[in-house]
């Protein structure tokens, strides 16, 4: 397997974007902020089955993060994330530094998506929204991919994303790609890395109590009360982890539903003392 | 002189950009919302020099008028507009449809510019840099030009957009163009079409105190104070005309300044009952 081309200029990594598509290559984009997991792993081998040229973006956003404390503990894994690069099929990384993204510090332009960010993290995590969508733009601008790949880990993103692609008419498409778990359900996340033994053990009740709700609604149940209820009633009595929130919305537009007659999404966010956490499955109606 | 090809759809219009970029031409785009004068057609001829595709996009953008009624005012004038486009050596006049380019109504996805806009026209024109902002990376998503031209009537417009491509990396030059005026002085605008022939005789006053300032500054004054009121006090004296503002700012940043020790630009915004007119003037130091 051969390594990767790492580039740390935006100038460097947008000539060998436009070199590869002038040899006719399709160009991927796989944008991460590192502590690459099974998850990340999932998106790159993807971009590589699709694309000649796959670039994995390495940056941990500072304009994306509400909390200062989970920026600065964010995990930050350069020669594993390299190793997983390499391993999945990527062609480039790019891992710019703080002042190589913003040279002016914070940017004055801000890019944002109203309407699917009043819900979900979006309640409780202000200007996140705007900084993953002003991040994301300037990704795109940056590396100019035919395709870019995002998890339904985080779904409310996704939407985000997928918005403003389209508003903004950027040439991209964007390939939603499935959320990955452990065996034992946990959703793969870079910050379960924080998580202490007791913290995770608890934290399994999450995947578990969004099982239980697929069952209930295989088993026909289509009352969004009785659905969020079924995963909401297990995570009350978690004695480390507290519900941020459980919401059972529109899969296309996060609006709120009373039953499920079209498709849905339900999403979890769950606040642990090492880490908040969240999770999501997609009901088919 | 050949005719400009008219396209309406962003498909269209991307691929034939595309297309001339095969060929190794350079992509230019005048962004205009029509009604074009002598000031557009100086920005075409210089994009015409400089690229061997110049797109001319005519849309009245709705997003960036804070006042309906100057919206359903703006002079329309597709003929005489592409008579223009031809002359001036567009190859291509990028024309769509409210509906083209903002299919879902107003888009939820907005792009800001902070900072820029809070003075001159940002303070009485609410949303209307950020409806500029928005339809230019659109526009600039869509015809993927290497340079597009901007006019320094609209100073302010100007460095929102020099921000908003630095702050986002898009992969286009933004190349200014000085002002035009009439020959008696009159900034040329698509709005002076509307004024009265009273309005228009008093409207001279704005350039002739704008001319009178840049006099005193040759002269010598470098006091802020001093060169605003040689511009404010013959306007406060006009019957049908009242002063929006007059200031004297950076001319990179528009900052507050005390004394022109720096580059420095001096704007004007003046309102007549049939449209309201700006112009500004450089004063280098």
């Amino acid at each position: 397997m051969p390594r990767p081309e790492v580039y740390r200029t935006i100038a460097a990594v947008r000539a060998a974007s436009r070199q590869a598509r002038s040899r006719g290559k399709l160009v991927g984009l796989v944008p991460t902020m590192g502590a690459l997991h099974e998850g990340h792993a999932s998106l790159i081998r993807r971009a590589a089955d699709e694309c000649g040229h796959v670039i994995v973006s390495i940056f941990v956003n500072p304009i994306q993060f509400d909390d200062l404390g989970d920026l600065s503990r964010y995990p930050r894994t350069r020669d594993a994330d390299l190793e997983v690069c390499a391993a999945c099929g990527a062609t480039a990384v790019f891992c710019p530094s703080e002042a190589e993204m913003y040279p002016r510090g914070r940017p004055l332009t801000r890019v944002s998506v109203s309407g699917l960010t009043d819900c979900l993290c979006g309640a409780t995590r202000p200007g996140h929204f705007d900084g993953v969508a002003t991040v994301c733009t300037k990704l795109f601008a940056i590396c100019e991919p035919d395709k870019a790949y995002f998890g339904e880990k985080d779904y409310q993103q996704l939407l985000v994303v997928k918005r403003l692609v389209a508003d903004l008419n950027l040439p991209v498409e964007i390939v939603p790609c499935p959320l990955v778990r452990e065996p034992d359900g946990l959703a793969l996340s870079s910050r379960n890395a924080r998580l202490s033994s007791e913290e995770r053990a608890e934290a399994l009740a999450i995947s578990r109590s969004l099982f239980a709700a697929i069952e209930l609604f295989e088993r026909g149940e289509r009352s969004v009360d009785a659905l969020v209820d079924a995963v909401r009633s297990p995570l009350t009595e978690l004695s480390l982890g507290e519900v941020d929130y459980v919401e059972l919305l529109g899969a296309d537009d996060l609006s709120p539903i009373d039953r499920v007659d079209r498709n849905a999404v339900l999403a979890v966010a769950v606040r642990f003392p090492s880490a908040r956490l969240i999770d999501n499955v997609l009901l088919s109606a």
